[in-house]
């Protein structure tokens, strides 16, 4: 079972854009047990289109192509591909149904050519495209290699090809044994410091695999195991998953592709009826968005502030002039006042505070990523915390909401 | 003159890291004049490696690949191409100095493998390594397409191209046409909609090219002109400019490739010496959040509020409940209180409110995706604003802090 994966667009042929596509099926296909050989990428230019898809359907046994589904002119893979497999192009009354939908909400006239995206090689399997508009496809060819067509942006690819699309492979290649994977995810650990850690589970693994992988802020592992039953592939999952917690279990907050760290903590606050503001300087309302992006966040959340300024610090916090004066606004004793203060206003269980300094200039002396956090909890003393982040003025913000988060969570667990 | 770019390296292969290489490259061959049509991307396998050279050779004028020079077994892209060019490898002495001073400094023995990466292959230039030890080559082939090889690692990768590859790829080919491309960004039109409108203008592009991309939440349309004198190329797109806003320049918020809709508008606020707060429900911190990635943002932006909860709509900002129980929290009223009460506490010259469904649940019995904007404005009455979003909760919330940008931009502009 061999895959190659085509990559299509000029834009990333240009260099305009970095295709992370390919890279991302890459790894989804190496857990799924499917071997890739080769990657092409080519522009939006049916003849050479054609020219690389045929050799690939010629040389390989499944075929997976990202991008030209989309409304444009420029969008021709879905056209290509069909004339090349000699089927017309057929309606998918659902997608169809969407796209309608949307342009009825938005109030906006639809175009004919945003009907295109609606349209799949006839005989194959329409894929959803739960965060997009234009439908993919799987086709499978009894003379040459399967088609996969997955859309162009990564928003739309990545949840389509990991939903559906590997499922299915599964499901077409794989019909007597199961795998089974599972992602772990860490938190304030390094990857080579994980890997470093687990060296000899990496260097010895067969079954389950195990698959780490750095994303910004955290690093996850996915271990996959395969058996013929799936209970069987479930017991190799528990049993390595106990001997990596047992060494970096600390550093563990979660299982799922899907999972976050806010999703963790925000859920565990529900569990216990436990309520949550918060005080931000450098975040901004980045950690309450954050909070935010968690459905059901309501039950727990009632909202809190932002006091980027001083002033604000002061009018909205009523914290007194001379604290600041006297210990800056990048220090223990303001976070302190602020996680206290605005948890007193709300009458939460929890407050943090974030003040600190984002960058790129440093402030009161301090250089860009010298970040205070707070945290205040109802019947308990304010505590503070300092940290050190390096990186862009992004990177420092993001990683001192994920370093709030964190420390909540093992406030939680009762840890520390 | 036809390039054709190929990585190699099994990591990339199983998308355990991105190819950035390959893009590199690519932008750079667009700005010295130079077509690429087709990225290949191979594992260090010297049977397949020679198959994708060797297609590379029949098909383009200059061949351009990455990785697989390194001091590994698994580094073989040199012995391969030394072999299908019927060449012997040759030591670069310089590059040998190097390498030797590298162990001798570190107090380490040099092993017999590190040696090969001063070689390079009979009959080509050597490309001086300065970030690394492995060294390049560009070899001109009179039978097929040229050669050049460069190291895996874009830090070394990147400046070798730059500063020698590009010269003398420049030198060799003649190429005395400028490249320049401008970037215009717009919100509020879709892909479909914007490329209707400008239809005629793609089908008829020559110079300058006009690329629409699709991003999340806005589109942009990439012009590259092509021309001897760099005036003449930045007139082309002037002019081009031009006509594109005469059709749809309502939409146009601004210009690049790292340019956003909160940057603009937070310029503007700077450069007029303009306040702005916020009162945020739905949105939980996302737009103050938004202001706060743009740096100098706190010349005009002291803090603000996160009212989630009804109760907070009230004790924080002192919206009557009479109006809440009256109109809903989802409501005109209730938008225009958050706004003008925030607007009021702070003394700033705007605010921005937002109230609505994220979903997935509906609210009182509005469905996910119907958002109150509010906007408030000092010595005016406020405003509010009603959108129809679709999408998941997070596309919903990031659409409605887009939306309310893109109003106080209209507004500052004088146009709504």
């Amino acid at each position: 079972m061999q895959a190659e994966i085509i990559a299509v667009g000029t834009e990333i042929l240009l260099g305009q854009i970095v295709d992370t596509n390919s890279a991302f099926i890459a790894q989804e296909l190496a857990q799924a047990g499917i071997e890739v050989y080769y990657h092409s990428l080519v522009g939006d230019n049916a003849d050479r289109l054609t020219a690389v898809v045929n050799q690939a359907r010629s040389r390989s046994d499944l075929v997976i192509i990202s991008g030209g589904l989309g409304p444009t002119k420029d969008d021709l893979t879905k056209q290509t591909v069909a004339h090349l497999l000699g089927v017309k192009l057929v309606e998918n009354a659902p997608a169809m149904a969407k796209i309608r939908q949307h342009f009825s909400t938005a109030e906006r006239p639809m175009t004919p050519n945003n009907r295109l995206q609606a349209l799949y090689p006839e005989g194959s399997q329409p894929l959803k495209n739960r965060t997009g508009m234009a439908v993919g496809a799987f086709y499978q060819d009894p003379n040459a290699a399967d088609i996969m067509l997955l859309p162009g942006p990564p928003s739309e690819a990545e949840p389509m090809f990991a939903e559906q699309g590997v499922p299915l492979l599964k499901a077409t290649y794989h019909r007597s044994e199961f795998l089974e994977s599972r992602v772990l995810r860490f938190f304030g650990i390094g990857e080579g410091k994980l890997v470093t850690e687990l060296a000899d589970l990496i260097d010895q693994q067969t079954n389950p695999t195990i698959a780490p992988y750095a994303k910004v802020n955290e690093v996850t592992l996915r271990l996959t195991a395969q058996a013929h039953e799936r209970a069987t592939a479930v017991k190799l999952l528990d049993k390595m998953t106990a001997t990596i917690q047992d060494r970096v279990g600390d550093y563990l907050y979660g299982f799922g592709d899907d999972n976050t760290l806010a999703a963790v903590v925000v859920n565990e606050l529900i569990d216990r009826h436990l309520t949550i503001t918060g005080a931000e300087s450098l975040t901004a309302g980045k950690f309450q968005s954050t909070l935010g992006d968690v459905p059901g966040v309501s039950a727990i959340f009632p909202g809190g502030f932002v006091t980027y300024a001083n002033s604000a610090k002061h009018d909205l916090l009523g914290i007194p002039q001379a604290i600041i004066d006297r210990d800056g606004v990048v220090s223990a004793a303001t976070a302190q006042q602020m996680a206290e203060r605005s948890r007193a206003i709300l009458d939460t269980d929890f407050s943090l505070s974030f003040t600190g300094v984002a960058g790129p200039d440093s402030l009161e002396g301090h250089p860009a990523g010298t970040v205070w956090l707070g945290l205040a909890q109802r019947g308990h003393e304010p505590r503070a915390r300092l940290v050190h982040l390096t990186g862009t003025r992004a990177a420092i913000r993001e990683r001192s909401v994920m370093t709030g988060l964190d420390w909540l969570r093992r406030v939680l667990n009762g840890s520390k």
